[in-house]
């Protein structure tokens, strides 16, 4: 027997469930850490999955006991209301790897591959021998069947222990649907950003229509932990429909199978049944630059025949594929997500509209939160969501975060050494891909690879966060700005009048031309914020006239009509400019005097408005405002309103910084003087009275 | 029908290959420009370890090919003069996915899945549509075989096209045994850091006894690009042996799979024969802790017993599994393809002892180059290596980066932004892992998953490597002060006295005595260097006594003597001290005076020594030198000079520092005096020739 003989006769097959146990790493069972993180995520995709396609709103409970005198073992309980698992299926969804529903259909889903709850069943039985125990309970049937079983990896196969039909009940009800699992495995149980607790709190984020109750107990049976994350919203998530795919997504070898499979007779209404976005025109383009008939058979066609089929797909140009395959989770839930789990000051976020990259529908949703508590000195908190799941480990190799990396966050106001790399700064930055066919760097689905077209996608929607940074930064610089010069003026000037008025003798004077001269200024001074009492969002704005001279202001504010919001309390009237801004009229501010503007903004939760714009119509600029631009507001009227409201404010950003320069080196010069005059005369005052 | 049975009907059990068809991004076919590297890497893994089992020197050729008027197509010829693969074996080894004789076997090998090749042959298929061509010719047979296949990934089977018997020649003469591959494949070709090239290259680094060709052919039919690696060494890496798995490395689930095959009928028989370390005492001792009798019958163990077994032996203490299964790339050959590929300055490498991680033997080498032509202002380049094979991916999500990361090289002489990440500077580190299961995080074998035995170990080795790099600074530093004294007294002194004399009309006057009263120290000044005329490496060194009195010392100097370097033209004579240490004596120094310290090193090539240690045995100190701790050569005589030199490096690390903190003292006072009243007189003298 030759060397080559004798190495061959060692090979042999490798069942995949010996692989998966090998590799057990590959499915995020590499460290006793994450083991239980994993298994907790494979069990609450499944829940989450199962009830967004039965239609029914998930409560879902995870409980985890500490195993009493063990070596670092716990017990995992999965509890939903989903529907249920037939008695027939339960050993394949537990029992058998690479079984399932969601790898062949192209939509959105959390479960692709077929792996995960199996194994969680294979890393318990492979790290303490143990079988899991499932029970469950579907509406067709009036018992529910209780199951014990183990895999045997050979053969990728379950081995069932026992099987028994239960009637399952809970607080004397009886149970209508519904899954429970127990298991248990070597893994340890920790606090902090890796934990379960953080990984539930993030998947309530992007879940908002699931209940979530997490509970931990200790080696001595006590509860230690117990979270409970509520719904914030009665809306399913959009149902999502599989689509066929698409002719830019496909690989020859795919298209090669499909022909030999099919039953069509023609290749045209081969193209139109089997592909989505294909119209009669686009099928017969197709035939003609491939030089086929249009009655060719399909199954016939031969290799160089598919190459010429397939080279001319790509030169076509078809419908893009339906985009009811994707759920977005939508701005509006994003935001208020973010708010109630994060405090901060300033929350923007955006979901951009779906795409296609090679034939895949995908779509971005980002937000970015700045301010509040949020430690300054740190690298920003990423929050990464592939489908609605959390992404927790592996961030340095995932394509989100080197989105986020490769953008230089130094022109939009965080740190960031050498503009490059995860920045600093009181910050958390959020990026959800939502795709038919998320690309995960490995079957444990922490990390998504490389693809330049969801690089660059993500990367234009957090420029545009950035640029609402930005804004927001200046903003607050500007009125800082002002906010210290009224300060110092009004602190200082009545101070001095009063000390000179009483050494003199004589009666305080009238100080409000002086401060006008001083100032030489509109401001508009406006703060948004949640009031707890009334549960309502409170508006309110004063309007400044620190000028010598009366002037006049229509004063313009946006507030969320189309998100269902409802005006109340705005006693100063004005009315509707258009759809989502709201206009007073400020007849004449004399020197001097404030106007002030207030309402509040019902039927909202907190975190879904935290910030007003303000925009004036007049002719002296408003510190703290921006002018309106009429032409953009034309267009908004017939358009809609966000929209438009959100290029109106990329371009007033342009102007409002030209005028702030303008205006804050206008008054330095007014000032600068004054105020020196001022203190020299303060000097003199305490001079005279000391000697 | 409910939800849920309507849910179940659509489940299905999914192949291996349709898996890895639609997950191909997990086998690293995740875009164009790296599925053309990925399907090199794969064909050289094979090549490399079916040549290193059969014990044949590797002549291994990649060839490239832009395929003319295709959109993105390129042909992969993969040939080498390996053992060849019977013609049976063909068709699993390249149609069958999870196939192969590595996956079981505990030792070091690059394959280990049994996914490689084939999943190149898969890609191939779905991209392209062309089957894979290949030739085997095996030693045992007088023909060899062609055989043209693809993949029926529904079946996981391959699908032969043609098959037939051939002589293969090559250069009119027969080939004896090896391997021939070509197949096309959707890929783009691109030159860079993350390139085909860069791969070789890398790959010849730690497979220095490999002859490696790489030709590109674009599509114009022109050779473009044509590079050979020729082998460093003669020497095959050490043969590796598999082992039987460690008690300490088991998981409970395969102790039961492996209690139940056995043929054992006595557990105590069973513990010594299916696993490595055990000793007759060792089972023993875990059959009574485990509360089970010797002669137990392991096939009827239940699972509280193997429960109980597996406890017992995690807590009894069993020899280390061996180390034959590893094969570390040696220092030596580590520092010859550093040098030989990256122009540095310095090299330190280190290869650290086996050690075993939950059962599985494992060992660090790692390598640190600085200085030279590296730019300073960029991240340090970091090669990652696990089992001899470069890792060019996931650099960010690999243990091995994360390792790196995390040590505070700033203690050491980088850069590096808060003491954490990849570091900046003209250096680059190397990392090896070796292991009989390396973990990467997924199938394209790119970036190793996190283990915190590994990554301690990558510490302390690196750590190691960072105390070296920080004694060459500290070592170049002090030369570097005090050649500046040295040159400034040397210039500036006899500059003045020229001048002097010739306006005074006297003769010049004896310096030397001055000159050493400034200094007021012993100096060494030592260079190592590669001549490329001679073909060896030159050590010159010259001791200057610039102090007032008569020196007399020993100078010693370290050389390879272990690893074969023959000493030459050494005209001062000597004597050996120890092996691996030469001593010269030198008797009087005069104050002034200098001695020559020359020789060479024979029987060397290129990068094998590129520092010389130079030690003194005397009452005063030398600048540029360590003194001798006599204890420790002593302790040297007995043992490995190698390791004690190290130990001796260390210690004489801090000794230096004192000294060298202690002289530079003495050396400011002593000169900052005379150094200002010679300038002084400068001034004068040539105030009066002005005048």
């Amino acid at each position: 027997m030759s060397i080559a003989e004798k190495m061959a006769s060692n090979q042999k097959q490798i069942a995949i469930s010996e692989f998966f146990e090998k590799n057990k790493h590959f499915l995020g069972f590499d460290t006793l850490n994450r083991a239980i993180i994993t298994a907790v995520k494979e069990a609450v995709d499944n829940s989450l999955d199962a009830c967004e396609e039965a239609r029914i709103l998930p409560d879902i409970t995870i409980e985890i006991q500490r195993v009493p005198k063990s070596k670092d073992q716990l017990i995992l309980i999965a509890k939903d209301n989903g529907p249920g698992i037939p008695q027939k299926s339960i050993e394949n969804v537990f029992g058998k790897l690479l079984y399932g529903s969601r790898f062949h259909a192209i939509r959105q889903s959390r479960g692709q591959q077929g792996i995960g709850i199996t194994g969680v069943v294979m890393y318990s039985q492979l790290t303490t021998g143990k079988q899991t125990y499932v029970k469950s309970k579907i509406a067709s049937e009036s018992s529910a069947v209780e199951v014990k079983l183990g895999i045997d990896t050979r053969k990728n196969k379950a081995v069932k222990y026992s099987q028994e039909r239960v009637i399952w009940t809970e607080d004397e009800q009886i149970v209508e649907h519904g899954l429970f699992i127990r298991t248990q495995m070597k893994a340890k149980f920790q606090r902090g950003s890796q934990s379960i607790v953080q990984y539930l709190k993030m998947t309530s984020i992007v879940n908002p229509h699931a209940n979530i109750t997490f509970r931990y107990i200790n080696s001595d049976g006590e509860l230690e932990i117990e979270n409970c994350w509520k719904r914030a919203t009665l809306n399913l998530p959009t149902p999502v429909k599989a689509i066929k795919p698409h002719p830019h997504g496909i690989h020859l070898g795919q298209l090669q199978r499909m022909l030999k499979d099919s039953e069509e007779r023609k290749l045209t209404s081969f193209l139109r049944q089997n592909f989505s976005g294909v119209s009669s025109r686009a099928a017969k383009e197709v035939c003609s630059k491939a030089d086929l008939s249009e009655g060719a058979k399909p199954k016939l066609l031969k290799t160089e025949q598919v190459n010429s089929l397939l080279d001319a797909c790509s030169e076509v140009k078809f419908l893009p594929p339906p985009t009811n395959c994707l759920s977005p989770i939508e701005d509006l839930l994003i935001k208020k997500g973010l708010s109630k789990t994060i405090d901060s000051k300033f929350v923007t976020t955006l979901t951009r509209n779906p795409r296609v990259a090679s034939g895949n529908p995908y779509q971005i949703e980002v937000g970015l939160i700045f301010g509040g508590s949020m430690p300054s000195d740190q690298q920003v908190q990423l929050l990464r969501f592939a489908n609605r799941v959390p992404l927790m480990y592996q961030q340095g190799g995932c394509l989100l975060t080197q989105a986020i990396s490769s953008i230089d966050w130094r022109q939009y106001g965080l740190e960031q050494s050498g503009g490059k790399g995860v920045p600093k700064g009181p910050a958390t930055i959020l990026v959800h891909l939502a795709s038919t066919n998320v690309q995960f760097t490995s079957e444990a689905k922490e990390a998504v690879a490389s693809n330049d077209d969801v690089m660059q996608e993500i990367r234009k929607a957090l420029l545009e966060l950035g640029r609402n940074l930005r804004r927001h930064m200046k903003k607050k610089k500007k009125m800082a700005k002002a906010q210290e010069k009224f300060d110092l003026v009004n602190d200082i000037l009545p101070a001095i009048a009063e000390k000179a008025s009483s050494l003199l003798g004589k009666p305080v004077p009238e100080l409000s031309s002086t401060i006008s001269k001083i100032m030489n200024a509109v401001i508009m001074e406006q703060s948004t914020y949640w009031d707890k009492e009334s549960k309502t969002v409170r508006v309110k704005g004063i309007l400044y006239n620190y000028t010598s001279r009366p002037r006049s202001y229509t004063i313009l504010m946006n507030w969320p009509e189309k998100q269902g919001a409802v005006m109340i309390d705005n006693e100063r009237g004005g009315r509707k400019e258009t759809i989502g801004l709201w206009a007073w009229k400020i007849e004449t501010l004399q020197s001097g005097e404030r106007a002030h503007i207030e309402f509040g903004l019902d039927n909202l939760e907190k975190g879904d408005w935290t910030e007003t714009e303000v925009f004036y119509r007049g002719s002296a600029e408003v510190i703290g405002a921006s002018k309106l631009d009429e032409k953009i507001l034309e267009e908004m009227k017939n358009q809609n309103s966000d929209e438009v409201l959100e290029t109106m404010e990329v371009i007033t950003e342009e102007i409002d910084e030209t005028i702030s320069n303008v205006a804050s080196r206008a008054m330095k010069n007014s000032t600068g003087d004054e105020i020196q005059k001022e203190s020299f005369q303060t000097t003199l005052f305490d001079g005279e009275v000391d000697e």
